[in-house]
């Protein structure tokens, strides 16, 4: 048998109930679990399968034997949760026909979101919070006379985060004992082992100087593991486990047996589903363990069931803009002129397109691990003693983390370019921790420094070029990583002129203003849809955040009615930018201007269907054209 | 005799060159920079004089022992920095002159200021930084094949900070023993004892555990300071001597001797300039020291000079809005109504307004330290825990440092209070680190946040009742500190409407529109100054930075042309929120908005001059008009 397939629910429950012994009741149960954490990341095309499947005995372990009511459990790492979703749909607490939507509009979102899922305590995604939030859960509960206790799942990548480090001092201080840290100790984390990007030393020992009962065991020898908890369970003091695991667990082709000690080897099951061929050994491979470890218990093997249309959406039309491989490709050009330029790198390697430029240049490569504040002000130093540092990460990470560090180094008045990519609302699949919607404003104040945002591979280039041979001070430069389809042909791209873009599209009855494919494509779609009602929209990819030049826009307009379309909130967005320009440059053209954007927390989902929701495909910008072209015929 | 006094030039130099033993030497020249820099901060009229005693002979040493060509000190808590001024001064690396322009304009800055002042190394004063930044400048050093050690200088309350944390693994795992860290270990940070208020723990065990050399010492014995330093010179790890110091070193009264070690007594001299009879009893008391330590080193003692003109600025007319004390007492009031209220504070409890508070609500207020990372998400998770905590800190720090934290806590769909103090252009003297300028932007676009900014005593009260008692969401609550005068006795307010503010002056031929006391003050004073014009200009008091109700401004301004003032950079602030108001709601009137706000890093110096040099007192609004309306005029 070959395609998806999950186990139903009655079946996970009777595993769950089996009258055996808690410790093979509950390694079945994670195995049933796996199963379906899989079918679920295999469905949605995306997840994060190795770290998911490392922490499943242990929060199968929590769900089945140590959770009591009145408890929390939940992950700081937040990206493990179809392993969550897994086990609370097993056991009834989720309702189960949700497997099916992971990452679907009104599904499940892609990280723990409180605001959609019952039963999920908060919000994670955003690495490093964990401990702080357990705090202050426990300060809460004693204020208002509640008791509970509090289970936090950490990565260990995670741990490079300052802001746990932060947060264990004073939770000892108060002597938090009703706090249990488990650190799902895999070893690897985005791009690869822990070791290798950011070692974190003897662990232990540091924790253990913060004040904490420290203990260690197999994160997959789930009796060592609740040996572990009941020893420490007198202690007074918060308790931290070192839950040695391995990612990928259960599947051996997903465990990081064969890749190399070295920090170019690249762990390929962090993010991503597997292929169908993988899908079926991983599948076969999990069931055949499943069904003798229930044959050991006396009970029979589970059932898979093959989902009624396990469909997936079908993409846009036309060729896809790569823009995160031809950075990486136009950063090693630049660096072959500018010997100043150094790249410093946050755990995302990979998906920031620097693969390459750390093979090709690995003395001016810094990998910083998950650790953006540290990041960023080491940058500022290196552009102090001379350098030209660009700094990577995701946007929404980038933009918010090290935001005072940004400030700081731009107050030195020297040149850093940031870099962050995963820019915008889609991909919807990972959810609103990581769809960047409010970097332009979080950066969009810092002086001198120019935000910029390409929509097509040859702005990429031009982008490039500007910020790291003609720029005079730092440059943010915003990317879309999906790959996306414009609905054109993008022309070439000379090189950027400050505060202007590209017309793409001439007409008369309106013009569509964006920067980045998403909103550059949309726009085209749009205008096309609207010429089927005879109006003729123009389109102009305006790729300046900031610094619009609002006198270029208004003669681009010629007197028609301008729509900003952001890929962001629409506060604080280019829209802001765009209007300010032109009330300075060309007021009589700023009346006949409409802010279109994000207008509240992205939702989780496929792309289009999250574009859709919020009214930011080309059928939602056209429809919001149309309606304001009748609200000011019927006002005029 | 009586007075401001100062060593002056010579007699420093000759104190530092003094064939002596240097121990007794950099002890005697240490306090030849006591004496100075007690006059900097007097003269000032503020500064940090107990940290800037404690590290003195630390200081003292290594410029006049230690740093050789090639390496770098910094202190990366910064605000101690008249002590290096005055050692850069003694010793010809600095135009002595200066030392008589602390916190003036083109002066000294209150925080060191790489663009401002030669021989500083990089801009601190944003704590938490040093040690990456020290990372940074010894990576591009090794790249580019310079040699050079850095020195760096940490408070031991600055050590809550995360980043401090983040950034001492990767360091030890470079082995980047180029980088001494000394910690000044006073163990009183701004409120209070570190102790008290978010103790550190086992600090040497802590920091050897990531894997630094570690060692201690009396920071105040140079002896001890020089064989400790000397003892870890062979050390091939990244090195860091906790230096036990006593804040406010070296005279009697500012040492915190007879501090109770409770949390509710309040050290007395981390901020602020001495009384003009303290300044008497410590000139005398170092003066008496450092003349015996001559006459023992058999040397003449040092002449004190009186300068020419030693004047303070005078403050601007009228009575003074105290916004933060109204503050706390409205907290306070608000509290009794309001069950669930409950307070966190990031060691700034007398600066925010809280000293009552905590006393009246033992229970319901908690200390988090210099963390307010860890204090967000911390309140992030009493919210969703049932109540309602009011969160705080410096406006500069609370909007950037914590930006992801507060972000994650809006997407959780509960209602979380920030109030940020210390907001906008002045006080000038702290230079920019804390003028905070950005933070609007910073945090405009989190979905479901209102953003507020009294202007008045009366108008906090309001803020206060509607932020508590009638928020549908979270509230950013942005605070001038400066007890500033209005011109005008401002009118009553009932309560806030949204979107609303009031009309404080009536007039014809403009309208400003700003929040704050500092920004509707200066609009009054532009708008006495322009009636002498015959030009009848209104002024609006504004609280809302979004959210504008646009066709009420357009009613309230008449056809008049609106000239938007914002104590925060023009890109981003408010006047970017009227712009969007006012070309949805009521376009006609948003071809007649001119913004007017910071546009660029604010300069340090005293409150007015500040503000006229960046041309947002009265005459420099009053100027911009004359100008805008010319220019109109012309066009017209």
């Amino acid at each position: 048998m070959t395609g998806l397939r999950y186990v139903a629910q009655a079946d996970c429950a009777r595993v769950a109930g089996l009258d055996a012994d808690p410790v093979e009741r509950a390694a079945a149960f994670a195995d049933v679990c796996r199963l379906n954490a899989l079918y679920m990341i295999e469905r949605a095309g995306s997840g994060h399968p190795g770290t998911t499947f490392s922490s499943l005995d242990i929060v199968s372990w929590l769900h089945l034997e140590v959770l009591q009511d009145g408890d929390r459990y939940f992950s700081s790492k937040g990206h493990d949760v179809p392993g969550l979703y897994a086990v609370l749909a097993a056991l009834g607490r989720l309702d189960f026909e949700l497997i099916h939507r992971l990452r679907r509009l009104d599904g499940l979102p892609g990280h723990p979101d409180v605001a959609a899922t019952p039963e999920v305590v908060t919000s994670t995604g955003s690495l490093g919070m964990g401990i702080s939030k357990a705090r202050g859960f426990v300060l809460a509960d004693r204020l208002r006379g509640r008791n509970g206790r509090v289970f936090v799942l950490t990565g260990d990548g995670e741990l490079q985060e300052g802001q746990v480090w932060e947060s264990l001092q004073p939770t000892a201080n108060r002597g938090l004992h009703e706090i249990t840290v488990i650190v799902d100790r895999n070893e690897v984390q985005s791009d690869t082992w822990v070791s290798e990007v950011s070692d974190l030393g003897n662990l232990g020992a540091k924790v253990a100087a913060f004040g904490w009962a420290v203990a260690d065991c197999d994160g997959h020898d789930l009796a060592a593991l609740r040996d572990t908890l009941e020893s420490l369970a007198g202690e007074r003091r918060p308790k931290l486990v070192v839950a040695h695991t391995r990612k990928g667990a259960g599947v051996s082709f997903m465990e990081p047996h064969e890749l190399a000690r070295t920090d170019t080897a690249l762990y390929g099951y962090h993010s991503g589903a597997p292929t169908p061929d993988e899908y079926e050994r991983a599948v076969d491979e999990i069931r055949t363990r499943l069904d003798g470890r229930l044959a050991e218990l006396g009970a029979a093997p589970v059932e898979l069931v093959t989902p009624e249309r396990p469909t997936h959406l079908s993409a846009g039309p036309g060729e896809r803009q790569r823009l995160v491989p031809v950075y990486g490709e136009a950063l090693i050009e630049a660096a072959e002129r500018e010997p100043r330029l150094v790249v410093l790198d946050a755990d995302l390697r990979y998906d920031c397109g620097l693969v390459d430029f750390r093979l090709r240049y690995p003395a001016r490569f810094f990998e910083c691990g998950i650790a953006e504040q540290d990041m960023v002000s080491q940058a500022g130093a290196m552009a102090l003693a001379g350098l030209l540092p660009v700094v990577h990460s995701f946007a929404c990470f980038l933009s918010t983390r090290p935001n005072e560090q940004i400030y700081n180094n731009a107050t030195e008045g020297t040149k850093v370019i940031y870099v962050g990519s995963l820019a915008g609302i889609v991909p919807g699949g990972p959810g609103h921790s990581h769809q960047s919607v409010r970097d332009i404003s979080a950066l969009g104040a810092v002086p001198g420094m120019a935000l910029i945002e390409p929509s097509s591979e040859h702005e990429v280039r031009a982008a490039v070029d500007w910020a790291v041979h003609r720029a005079p001070g730092s440059v943010y430069l915003r990317l879309v990583s999906v790959r996306w389809a414009l609905g054109f042909e993008p022309p070439p791209v000379d090189e950027l002129v400050p505060g202007r873009g590209t017309v793409v599209r001439a007409g008369g009855d309106g013009v569509f203003v964006g920067a980045g494919p998403v909103m550059v494509g949309g726009a085209w779609e749009a205008a096309e849809l609207l010429a089927e009602d005879g109006l003729e929209f123009g389109v102009v990819s305006l790729p300046w955040l900031r610094g619009v030049d609002g006198s270029w826009l208004a003669e681009v307009a010629d007197g028609a009615p301008i729509f900003c379309l952001d890929n962001h909130y629409v506060v604080g967005g280019q829209g802001d930018a765009i209007l300010a320009a032109l009330v300075a440059d060309a007021p009589s053209v700023a009346v006949l201007a409409h802010k279109i954007g994000v207008e509240e927390v992205p939702k989780s989902g496929e792309n289009n269907e999250v574009l859709a929701a919020h009214g930011l495909d080309g059928k939602g910008l056209a429809a919001r054209v149309r309606a304001s072209l009748r609200t000011s015929t019927a006002a005029g």
